[in-house]
């Protein structure tokens, strides 16, 4: 049994009475704050298997392509393998002159200094320095009074503009955090903020960034965002002051405690995609983009391939989206009640393309994140296993991937809407082998053979050569790559864009077959399955891929 | 690149000017909600596989152990499973007596009959009647005038009564949701509602819910909440009258819209345990619940086994719960960063037992919930690859489930702490074999025999006899179950939880072993894992039980 808590826990409160200068309820937010991926940092810093440079490479060259313009890159003094990605990144010019690259460190000296090594010779840079202001810190970590951690801050600001002045090439500029913000007295936050800012010389051509760590989310949104507001009325020179906000989702309220910030009057907020980050993670910067965008304000940040997006995250970070992560998971634009299908089916039926979106169960349109909407159909049974890919498993050993399950809805539905009646179990095989399985027009395997080539550096080089039938005529094609999947894609010279992949065994014994599953994009389309089956892993892989192009040309 | 959305997509505003009422930011929650659970409801029709009728069983006396006294249980006029599932629940004589069910059903004669009829015989029945109100449903679902949807939920109140005067055995109440309510005009939902509570003919001893669901999550959370303090400042009878909310997480925000909705004065909070429900899911009850504990206040719900209830919803639901889920994922109790480990160590060091809660970054005792605290350690590397997992994987091809990688730091931390030195990628194999793979005292297996006889109903019961060392002593025991390991933890006779189960191939050809890794829980500690090795996958998996019970014992 969960013992009493009103003893153990004690409520946290920012002010000892109401907090009368409040205005942000009335607010609304009309433009985009400045957006910072603390991805690279925070996010890599707390997963299991930190990223390797290529995987770091892959995520920060992404991060560009969406559009931010302030990313955190490491916290170079604190690891050798983050000074280094640092100088990749600048010695391999891979930083576009519209990015400020930011590094965090502790305020001591020695940190400071490497910290500003790590960023020689690059064009604009951002030092971004901590120390911890909330109580629990001063007491039990540090042992220091406030005026001790003021002087603290302000030493360590005066060490970041002499390290600074090593590298006049850089544009520098100067982030501050007082850490766990969210639990420190108010009062004193500005106080030491108040005598940083005086110490960098904050003026209108030397602004400073002001970053107000939720670092442990402690309460409702709502008083983290009178806390932002009453740091933005008493702040000097408010109008040299890049005000920031950095939450963490402890309490699961984070992108509420980010738009309620901002409407405090925050002009920045750091975060990573899809949450990542310590513990519960950081703000999600995907869900507060698309909230915006949803609310008729465009986030300057591009998301219209979301899966592409997603992706990225998942092979970077090695951790699940999950499936009902507002936006991108598997089964956010799905609709299972009959009564949800019936509206939303009216809703697109009467929706207009120069008008405003208004389809009943869909806060977006799925086309403008490059998915497509998907009414999952149970099938007519009476045992209460009604799910089409429970049948399919269970009867035909067919393990489907989740986004699959969910397409191959689309396939049963159209039956449904033709026939009029419902789909009983015995038809879904059938519906099943039309769809993916038999899809050999006008693309067919006649024929291939693989030779393979090793690299000297642990890698391989695949070429096939491939007899392909397209309608009457039989080609032969040839191509490379580095596996067998690819170098057949690369044969057969299409824009294929190849997304996720399954396979496994069908039966057992002399009989096994194996089955594989691919979802693919072929030029700007959504993305689609494919299914292949075959004696020999590799073929039923090529037939996989030739049921999904199969697919996407016959389907439109 | 994502289009403008500034004509496509048009802000939702409840209100035409500021809302002068609002009080809601000044107040605090200082009790819990009534607690209502739609995980086998709304929760349940949004799976891609519905829970079969053993796996509803399970979910609702989870739900009634955690202390749900309110549990809406289905849609028996939409689907028979569902009315079914209801019959088993009375006739069985499941439901506490002082446990209510809910019962959805649309605003039709026929429907709302067999709704009632599904109920007949029970104790306490909540019949809930929903009907579209929001203009988006009026206009291109229904097609209906405001005064149209008025009457039509009037009649629908009507119908209800008639239908519940046929069952007069049945403790009888209403709930009403005048469904979007998020999107519908303040003012009109008041209306509906007025007229539906004079029609019920609502008293002090004849109290109505009116549920306000945000069926799509339409706005920041703040707006939500104003909506919900006007509805409760204009509605009639508000004595009389329990204010329930409904958010789902379109926005990513369900929690924070919940917790605002409380303070604006709701009285009732439905959803689903983990978010579960129709596409990004229902408001999460757990984090709803645990966030108040941590605010001092006593939920009413008893989380203290959260890994328990996590297996129940993974079980029930086939969807995994995320890695970073508040209070529960895999990773919410750990600590990567070195100067986050040296606070949390000093906050457990100071921390004494009749104290208030203040250890930095953890704002909850893991003990409270049954779990523990870990400092993930990184192993010192040139090679940028410094995750113990990754070397485990790479050289010696065992590939741990993620919570025991967590664990496993543990055993790393220990051995950093007692040397004084960091260790190297050598070390981190000769560690996991002492922790996990030579754990043979007390317990060890000498031998054993399985007898498995079929059941006739496609499965099977297996006994097993075994020889098994404790310290000098050699016992023979015997077990049985409906599985092998089942048998084997039978046989042993101690008061072991099985948690959860991994194995798989170690090498391949002639040399091939099998490893496996099982999660068990003995008696009240916390959880643990064991890891057994072996040419055969069965001896592997009770060599894993009996490392696990081994390390139980020996760790204390």
């Amino acid at each position: 049994m969960l013992s009493n808590p009103a003893s153990k826990y004690i409520p946290f409160k920012p002010f000892t009475r109401d907090f009368s200068e409040r205005t942000w309820p009335s607010k609304t937010i009309t433009k985009p704050p400045i957006w910072m991926s603390t991805d690279l940092r925070d996010g890599n810093q707390s997963l299991i298997e930190p990223m390797s440079v290529e995987r770091k490479l892959r995520f920060f060259k992404h991060l560009v392509q969406i559009g931010f313009k302030e990313i955190e890159v490491g916290f170079p003094s604190a690891s050798q393998t983050d000074f280094d990605f640092v100088r990749t990144l600048i010695d391999d010019k891979l930083i576009p002159d519209d990015v400020t690259i930011i590094v965090l460190t502790q305020a001591r000296e020695d940190l400071i200094n490497r910290t500003a090594e790590a960023c020689a010779g690059t064009k604009n840079a951002m030092i971004h320095m901590y120390n911890a202001t909330a109580p629990a810190f001063r007491k039990i970590v540090f042992n220091m009074t406030q005026d001790q951690v003021r002087d603290f801050a302000v030493a360590g600001t005066r060490m970041v503009k002499a390290a600074m002045a090593k590298y006049p090439e850089v544009n520098w500029r100067f982030e501050y955090s007082p850490e766990v913000f969210s639990t420190t007295e108010p009062e004193f936050a500005v106080s030491v903020c108040n005598a940083v800012a005086a110490e960098w010389g904050t003026s209108a051509d030397r602004k400073i960034v002001f970053n107000l760590p939720a670092t442990i989310e402690a309460t409702t949104p709502n008083l983290y965002a009178d806390q932002v507001e009453y740091f933005c009325n008493h702040v000097n020179n408010r109008e040299n002051v890049i005000v920031s906000v950095h939450p963490h989702n402890d309490r699961g309220t984070a992108v509420a405690a980010a738009e309620l910030a901002v409407m405090a009057g925050a002009d920045r907020v750091e975060g990573c995609l899809f949450g990542s980050g310590e513990r519960t993670g950081n703000v999600d910067l995907v869900t507060l983009a698309l909230n915006l965008y949803t609310q008729g304000v465009h986030p300057g940040l591009d998301f219209s391939d979301i899966d592409a997006v997603r992706l990225t995250a998942e092979y970077c970070n090695q951790l699940p989206v999950h499936p009902r992560h507002p936006y991108v998971g598997d089964l956010v634009f799905t609709a299972f009640s009959g009564s949800h299908q019936d509206a939303i089916k009216k809703g697109f039926a009467q929706q207009k393309a120069d008008q405003p979106w208004e389809v009943p169960y869909l806060p977006i349109d799925p086309a403008d994140l490059g998915r497509s909407y998907d009414a999952v159909i149970r099938v007519n049974s009476q045992s209460g296993k009604g799910g089409v890919s429970y049948l399919l498993e269970n009867e035909h050993g067919l393990n489907l991937p989740r986004r699959l399950q969910i397409e191959f809805s689309r396939a049963i539905q159209r039956v449904t809407d033709e026939t009029g009646t419902e789909v009983n179990g015995n038809a879904v095989y059938d519906i099943f082998k039309k769809e993916y399985l038999t899809q050999n027009t006008p693309w067919s395997l006649v024929s291939h053979q693989i030779t393979t080539s090793s690299n000297g550096d642990n890698s391989n080089t695949f070429i096939i050569e491939a007899e392909l039938k397209n309608g009457d005529e039989v080609k032969k094609v040839r191509g490379q790559g580095d596996g067998s999947i690819s170098a057949f894609v690369d044969a057969l010279n299409l824009p294929i864009r190849f997304m996720d992949y399954h396979e496994h065994a069908l039966g057992s014994g002399e009989k096994t077959n194996a089955v594989c599953y691919v979802e693919l994009r072929l030029g700007d389309s959504a993305t689609g399955f494919g299914v292949g089956i075959h004696k020999d892993i590799v073929t039923a892989s090529f037939n996989a891929v030739l049921s999904a192009v199969n697919r996407h040309i016959n389907n439109g």
